[in-house]
């Protein structure tokens, strides 16, 4: 119950990766036939994984993970356009590393307007409208929220950004290769995704930049990609990224179907339990992903009781885990830090069934419960 | 005959992967049991990388590739020591992650001194000295150069880097898991190394950070890796990385006895081709590393026609091979723009054998005077 975290690779990816570490293994760059046949694998697999977001496979390039896609968006299209401009627009709810680079930004003298959002955690467009300035050299929103499943409106988001004429990026991390991205249709010009969110390995990520956008690389070296992100080519990694592309091509409409049904039992058959709130839109929101926040307790308890029952979970995002502070995407749609230090994130994927669900709706009330009775928020509770 | 180009994977190294790409795949962030099991072992990882460097574990960093651990050792260093100085010093036979990174810095208002080197490629510790000023912030000289494959004294100058109280990185890219390498004996203050290089999986860096060096993040984000160093852990990569450090650290020094021997034999018999020339140190070299230039002909031109005999190698390095750029290696070195043109590198490893360097020797004669033969450079040869 925690995919959005991280997901076991698909075993017919690794079967595709296995000959790239041991025969196939040459360097990109390398004029002779080893480096020939690694060149052909990554330029094969760009077009695999440019195909799954309807881009041309010459404006993807491949980076070590989606924070390195995001912090190289922002520094990136900041470096490249100082005479334009110093002012980038991020949502309230983005991941940390798009949060984080821009308080960073702001150290070096960038102003960065943080976007609020509905209590959905919906980006709302006159809103928008009203903070691009004509300086803003970005706009960042994310396609679908990593703690609360909320899917933005990126097609409107990104025709507003062209019209105006602001370079429009999106963090695609947990949508690529769960629902439909077209960066044609919806007006993208810069896009994140990575593998190991979706079945393929850690440490791959790409970048989608549309002809004509100025970006400087956040990685400088032997000029790799383009000359946008030097660093040996991850030619093993790329192609594992690139045949999970090519599976959820065929198999993420149907498997989209199927989960949307499992999340809505879950949350369904979860509100049921009393002051049990859903976090997030009902219907706008990934089809793995149910999230919610319970009165009077925490969310780590709520983890730690789950994993003893076998189940993992997740109270905010894997990423900030080790902090203390209530999550950012919580507080942003609405909540108190003491409602949102009791959230839970239920996230599915291909290896769950319906048991596996069952089973979590069986044991969820009595641990709310348990927890409830020893509550310091609530004394003498239930 | 490219093994500093990248390396295959030790069979070892997959089976110990394995079980994190489909198993144990858990975000080590997690609060959860497969988020305990990942972090287990990515401490236990970091350990066995540490100790082959005689390093603190805590001291150590995860990174994406040595170009990323590079990245972020000149500009986080500079951006964390903005009050002290603006002023950085690195040898002119430094990868290109290196100088690159110091050009674009330039652009940024840092200065750079680029520290010349003698006819070997060693750095003269007298002119380091001159150059070191009190606004110096970082120096950064390479344990072993990736074309020529000579070693610099590295103690002796991580003591005056000590002395003169300087911040000294190196990048041991091409030595870490080839040659000992201890970061306190040596007197480091930060060193980047990869996995690839040697037998391990694409796509894993590290860095060591010596307790107390101030230095910035280049990746922002959900706080990973002590907070230096975001995104999600490549575990599996990790894991890879740590299983080729502990059997390198076993059979490190008798297959560095045997590539000498190798090597020697290579660069003797390659030396009796008329009008060829060794490149860097006879004896202060990597044990894999023999790096010529021939009169008359281009390297690019012997690397064909080695690759039609099934021989790999390179001219430069594997990274710059998509520019026509003369090595500014061999420019620095002394040698002018034609001969560094007429290059060759060949590098071995572990699965090198004798009759491998026979052939090389063997077919080479012909394959230079064939091409001398036809060179435009000088017309009638031979």
């Amino acid at each position: 119950m925690d995919y959005s975290a991280t997901t076991p690779i698909d075993p017919r990816v690794l079967e595709a990766m296995k000959p790239y570490f041991l025969k196939n293994f040459g360097n990109s760059m390398s004029l002779h036939s080893w480096g020939t046949e690694a060149k052909e694998a990554l330029e094969i697999s760009r077009e695999k994984i440019a195909s799954l977001m309807n881009a041309n496979p010459k404006d993807l390039i491949f980076t070590g993970s989606a924070t390195e896609s995001d912090n190289m968006v922002l520094k990136g299209i900041v470096y490249a356009n100082k005479d334009k401009g110093k002012h980038i627009i991020v949502s309230a709810i983005e991941h940390d590393c798009i949060i984080e680079t821009a308080k960073w930004l702001e150290k070096q003298g960038i102003e960065v307007t943080y976007l609020p959002v509905d209590k959905y955690g919906i980006v709302d467009l006159n809103t928008l409208k009203k903070a691009i300035r004509k300086d803003t050299v970005l706009v960042s929103i994310m396609h679908a929220n990593n703690e609360i499943g909320t899917i933005e409106p990126i097609e409107e988001i990104g025709k507003l950004c062209r019209e105006k004429d602001v370079c429009f990026h999106t963090d695609a991390t947990q949508s690529y290769g769960k629902i439909p991205t077209d960066v044609k249709r919806m007006n993208i010009d810069l896009l994140t995704c990575n593998a190991h969110k979706v079945y393929g390995p850690k440490g791959v990520g790409a970048l989608y930049i549309r002809e004509g956008i100025e970006i400087e690389p956040l990685l400088h070296g032997g000029g790799h990609e383009f000359g946008l992100r030097s660093s040996t080519v991850n030619v093993p990694g790329i192609v594992g990224f690139a045949t999970i592309a090519e599976i959820q091509k065929k198999e993420m409409k149907s498997e989209a179907t199927r989960l949307t049904k499992l999340r809505d039992k879950l949350i369904n058959d979860i509100l049921k339990i009393e002051d049990s709130h859903l976090n997030g839109h009902p219907t706008k929101r990934l089809p793995n992903n149910a999230n919610f926040w319970f009165a009077y307790i925490e969310g780590e308890s709520l983890i730690v009781h789950l994993n003893i029952n076998g189940v993992g979970a997740s109270t905010g995002s894997a990423c900030s885990s080790d902090s203390l502070e209530p999550s950012h995407v919580l507080l942003a749609i609405g909540l108190k830090p003491e409602q949102a230090h009791g959230s839970l994130r239920l996230t599915m994927g291909k290896y769950t069934v319906k048991e596996d669900v069952d089973y979590v709706i069986e044991i969820l009330p009595e641990i709310v419960e348990k927890l409830r009775k020893i509550s310091p928020f609530k004394k003498g509770y239930g």
